[in-house]
């Protein structure tokens, strides 16, 4: 058996591990593009604020790791342009410029997302970048270092924006943020979104929504955003619009794909061609909410899907329940975190949504060194279920978000959600934990 | 209709401001024998580890708030000490010894519980004191401060026992804990309770296990604790070796009573009378898992019983789903929490409890300031359902049992718990969160 793999990150990597030991005599092969292989993605933002670490620091496992202990093909450098599912061959090039075709029996293409980079004049000007694989990360950090970097432009207002801009500022790098869309997170509940851009405001981020980009030109030595109406001059640009499925070589080879172009999975990740299989930020995935397809790229979930695919690829053994997009980050002080349906999105989908913010204290009464923490929850009038969740505060928010997830993943009612019995000590909570208290409060609406 | 509440804590004063926001026009009396009500019990240590706060700023609500503004007729220093279920009547004393007769339509029985004190010489003796009420926190903070405490003996390793370890250390009291039992903490799994017990070793705390406690004396002008072979000296003494629901006016009024004494109640909180009610520290409850009786003590069933009992007495509209026993607490730098079963417990009840004990990190690979996290997990082998857990770390603890207490009321097993999408970012945890790691290695032993 030839189990042949596209793609040396989360999904990839963790596909090989787990074959390995579940098939010690298996001949598995991993083609990898780039020559950076196993390493903490999500870890890059932390890791360019400190500037006595290395990128490298961030490597998981070496691929000599790979190669020698767990006796996995690993050949780094490895670019596919071509599946031939009639053959089962795949057919690329190196970054030697060698040409290579490989033939499998079982294939996972795990591909992963790119950046999204706008159509725009000045997007490929020296000093733009994105960020998603480690040699992106490599490359920033580099540029800051060599350039003395003291400001920069974000373009997008994302996750890994919000994380990029804790990293410059820890730098004492000054940063404009621009977008065209008017809302600044448009997913979220306004009053949330609102704190978090006064709390950005305060740490010195200015932050620019509504403004159509035109394009990138440069002057003297300053990279210049154009949009209408402002110009916003830095050392360095940062596109951070969001990534996209890279689902061109399963498109070519006439596999399925779903919603956003990323390649249609069923629950055992196997794509419309029986022996491709499909897994990480490039595939989609079942909602636990809705039971649709969606796409939510998510490190989790890729290393999940991995090791699925290899307990599947000789009997079908590992079904995956699907994903809440459940996602936490930290920007400054807060810790923010989402899990679910958002309001407008249960809307989308046929439910019919209420909702309820509260705000709270994170700490029981009298309890010293407390904070403000806020619970949005969002529930549905017809059947009573909890759809989704979002929360924001210093403390107790980016664990205290999986009791909601694992909530819709229970397809629990948001009655059943406010009988659970959390914890409670004064350092960690109120009595009436504050996911609780929401809950009773949204009780009242949905009856 | 006349709602008469025996006692002024958690679930009686629940009940009460309930009662009037469903009822504007009901006739509404608490009976509380001391001269404290609504206030945060379980603030208690960390109120006494601060010299510089008083223990009234404990206090949730003031007296008056309830009589005036809630126009709840609210009697403080009134005992009751006995029911006559047959005329509906209660009888009692005020603590000015004045005799008291009051009639009820319903009448909740909201007694609480009160510590354990061993039948045994000298336990009366002045500065052997127990934690509970309001009054013991101020009686041991006047003490403390009064008699310049400088050590102190602790009888029993419970929760609270542990809680003011912590805050006798912050006082700079040196302390001796004492039990007749051989294990430190014997509900919990043994690599996390050999953890705790070095710890708080480190802290200065001698712990004494195994030793039967013959009495209390005292020389001079100190106390002594006397076990076999063992004489402890102390200027104070803490008996932390449990509580018990304080049942006795139910019982001989003829009520039913279950677990531990424990009053007997539906999921409605009706006792075996149908006019009577009870919540909180005296009730018991149905566990989520066993679906069996239980008498677990803890602050957020008391207040959701007492909402309920308001939510019942003209018409039931609410029932309570049950506990899962989720309890957190502070000691030192630990964080530790448990929800469920343990393995010894699953035992009793006829499972056949396999478990798992792993010990990662608390944040992501190459993340700072990373610390140790233990987690164990108790599953049924025969059903493959989730039982209980048990955490320990010096963060992301308190709230991430959650979500175990949330899988163990939606009834999940080991494998669909394995499954959730729980967050992911490298300052909170690995991408595979502690909770599903061990759960996967649960899988493995359970299949």
């Amino acid at each position: 058996m030839r189990f042949l793999i596209i793609g040396g990150d989360a999904a990839g990597m963790s596909a090989a591990s787990r074959a390995r030991r579940n098939y010690p005599d298996m001949e598995i092969t991993v083609l990898e593009k780039t020559r950076d292989v196993s390493y903490s993605a999500c870890g890059m933002p932390y890791n360019i604020a400190d500037r006595a670490r290395e990128i490298d620091d961030l490597v998981v496992r070496q691929a000599q790791v790979f190669r020698q202990q767990q006796g996995i093909n690993l050949l780094t450098g490895h670019r596919v342009d071509r599946i031939e599912p009639r053959t089962r061959k795949v057919f690329g090039c190196t970054d030697r410029d060698e040409m290579f075709a490989l033939e499998y029996d079982k294939l996972l293409i795990a591909t992963g997302g790119s950046p999204i980079m706008p159509e725009l004049p000045g997007f490929k000007r020296p000093g733009v970048m994105a960020l998603k694989s480690l040699e992106d990360g490599r490359r920033i950090k580099a540029y800051i270092k060599e350039r003395n970097v003291r400001n920069v432009v974000i373009i997008g207002m994302g996750y890994i924006a919000l994380e990029m801009c804790e990293a410059f500022r820890a730098l004492s790098i000054d940063i404009d943020m621009v977008k065209p869309g008017p809302v600044f997170l448009p997913w979220m509940a306004s009053e949330l979104s609102q704190t978090i851009q006064a709390g950005m405001v305060s740490h010195g981020v200015k932050i620019y929504t509504g403004y159509q980009i035109q394009g990138i030109d440069a002057a003297e030595d300053k990279l210049r955003v154009v949009c209408e109406n402002l110009v916003l001059e830095a050392d360095m640009v940062l596109v951070a619009i969001g990534i996209r499925p890279c689902s061109e070589l399963a498109v070519s080879a006439g596999i399925e794909t779903s919603v956003k172009d990323s390649i249609a999975v069923d629950r055992g990740l196997l794509t419309s061609n029986e022996h491709v299989y499909a897994a990480g930020d490039c595939a989609d995935a079942y909602h636990v909410v809705t039971g649709d397809k969606t796409w939510i790229p998510l490190a989790l979930r890729a290393n999940r899907a991995g090791w699925a695919v290899a307990d599947n690829i000789i009997e079908r053994k590992n079904e995956l329940a699907g994903v809440a997009g459940t996602a936490v980050f930290k920007v400054f002080e807060f810790e923010v975190a989402r899990t679910g349906l958002s309001e407008n999105e249960a809307q989308r989908f046929g439910y019919t949504p209420q909702s309820v913010t509260i705000k709270t204290r994170s700490r029981a009464h009298a309890h010293p060194g407390s904070s403000q923490i806020w619970v949005h929850l969002v529930g549905d009038k017809k059947t009573g279920r909890l759809l989704g969740a979002q929360m924001l505060g210093e403390e107790g928010v980016a664990h205290r978000i999986n009791a909601v997830a694992v909530a819709l993943h229970g397809q629990m009612t948001v009655d059943q959600f406010s009988q659970t019995d959390l914890s409670y000590a004064p350092p960690f909570g109120p009595v009436w934990d504050p996911l609780l208290t929401a809950a009773n409060q949204l009780q009242k609406k949905i009856r």
